[in-house]
């Protein structure tokens, strides 16, 4: 097989979310000893657990792991971002070395930790967290031209189904949490929530980690002239990922459909997995019924991109970090919703039913 | 020393927060490997973790533990919940059991569990969790008269601040999370609300756990009538606890103050907790430095509760349970907090400071 067919091929191994599970889990929660609906949204996410698992109540996630997906970006040097590309490489070593915000909130919430390089531009240390799988040395500037061809963009994309069938296959692993690094990767997820949501570049763009007015400006102009020259075509997902994408960006698509494939949730961290997201379900529409919205973080266009996907965070923390940090923080909430669905007891049990 | 005054007492051991710690938490965020702020509300939070503490960084709490107060009223006759009273019997021995809500969360969080009987109306059997302080059988109708005696508040405020401190000094507890049981309990909650904050009944009193418009009508009523029948001194909290209050109130207070006392944060739950803490902050006003806002909730009480504590709250789950679930929840919030600001390197260790 075409090393790019193989996306739509996993695409097309993923199973509808079960809505019959979904049903009974919601008339379970009326059933059980509290005040109907009085879960609020772990409610809803109960039934969504059960329909992603396919049963009732859905199990319980035990061992959630984070894959951080590295990448670098010819756009860089535009000047979208204020730091360095070399921030990518030295935050990657950050992360294997234990130094990160990521590696803080994944030690709280108990979750095991792998970085993906599928597209730093500098040379990495060899190290136990990190998978080595660079598919080329940071993508091209995606206003002046494609980002990567379609080939590379597949091998990214089978590079982070890799490590999500690895994790789940070999480490038991069932909840992943998408997690980014890549300095100017969010003027990419710009560009991708615009072709996928046809948004105009005005409401997708922001500020990423922190940039002034001007720098704003000049990263606008830059999705703008991306999305003119390209004219992406929604309709075929991996030439748009080509086009106007990152390649940690086609590694989180690549790990959100795996999740799918597997029937496990997927927590979305920040505008750079919610614009995967929007990838992943064109590429597979039912794919979109296994991700989680973790957190909403400040970025304009990850309200979009949720909106389209018909999902709403679940936590709203001011945070703009990426590298899953916000995720991570949604694992407990992700655990209570399956927890309370499966050990509580029911009302009639204590005789109030 | 006659019991009435103990708690004011116990408040007065209070430390103020450390300002000082506050103020270096945020400069050390600045240095740390991330963007300015881009932790977002996990900064503040660590600030205020360090002036708990006394020291920047904080120590990241290890050992949360959830005390959930139990207690019965005298106003649930007028029909203020649709619950019946024994609900509150039923739901204690289900505490002790495992299956609520909130053992299934306190699981997931890693958080160990006490039951306090300060005013359950049945008898109730004896378990290891359940640490039995009944101060009398249920509250009496505090729309027709006190709810209870001054000694009767103070010796249940003593009662909670005694299962803090056992949790505390021989559990290593370091993180406290307030729950309540009690059917009618948001009740007193909203006239306590309104004898604190001074918003009037129509704006504090809520649906507790879900009640129909004309139950609604009801218990703003009788919430009314408590608050012109005693005409609360906010200046004497004790009386206005004794008045208006309930059991579990009183003993959330204990909690709170003994939390404030050894300088650990205490998360509150939903309504009865945030009434609890305005009564805490009346008797001590430094304890406000120690609680942090769990989760928001749908009960209006919460948000005037918070906006008078300058709380923000972490979590906003449209749950309306209480027992401590929605404060559980944030647990992992407040240790990541913590957390990132001990354990993550500074930017200058990798030549970008």
């Amino acid at each position: 097989m075409a090393l790019e067919d193989r996306p739509l091929e996993l695409a097309a191994e993923i199973p509808p979310p079960d809505e019959a599970a979904a049903e009974e889990a919601r008339r379970r929660h009326l059933g059980l000893i509290k005040p109907p609906g009085s879960l609020g949204r772990l409610e809803d996410l109960g039934a969504r657990l059960s329909a992603m698992a396919g049963w009732c109540p859905p199990p319980v996630p035990e061992s959630p792991a984070v894959v951080v997906c590295a990448g670098d970006h010819g756009v860089r040097d535009r000047g979208v971002s204020p730091w360095p590309r070399e921030v990518t490489a030295a935050m990657v070593s950050n992360f294997c070395t234990g130094g990160a915000a990521v590696n803080a909130i994944a030690k709280t919430v108990g979750a095991r930790m792998s970085v993906l390089d599928v597209g730093v531009a500098g040379e990495l240390q060899k190290h136990p967290l990190l998978r080595a799988a660079k598919v080329r040395r940071g993508t091209g500037d995606l206003s002046r031209g494609p980002a990567m061809s379609r080939e590379e963009a597949a091998r990214a994309v089978m590079a982070g189904a890799g490590v999500a069938e690895e994790l789940v296959e070999s480490g038991g692993v069932d909840l992943l949490v998408t997690g980014d690094m890549g300095i100017g990767n969010t003027t990419p997820a710009a560009a991708l929530i615009s072709a996928f949501t046809g948004h105009p570049p005005e409401e997708t763009t922001g500020r990423g980690t922190g940039i002034d007015d001007e720098t704003l400006k000049l990263k606008l102009n830059v999705v703008k002239e991306a999305l003119e020259l390209h004219v992406p075509d929604s309709e075929d997902p991996l030439g748009v990922l080509a086009q106007i994408g990152g390649l940690e960006h086609a590694a989180i698509v690549g790990v959100i459909l795996t999740g799918a494939v597997y029937g496990i949730p997927v927590i979305l961290d920040g505008v750079v997995s919610d614009s995967a997201a929007l990838v992943a379900r064109a590429l597979a529409p039912h794919s979109a019924g296994y991700v989680v919205a973790g957190h909403r973080s400040t970025e304009p266009g990850v309200l979009i991109s949720l909106r389209s996907l018909d999902l709403s965070s679940l936590l709203d923390l001011d945070m703009r970090l990426g590298e899953g940090t916000g995720g991570l923080l949604a694992v407990p909430l992700v655990q209570a919703a399956a927890r309370t669905l499966k050990e509580m007891a029911m009302l009639e049990e204590i005789g109030f039913g």
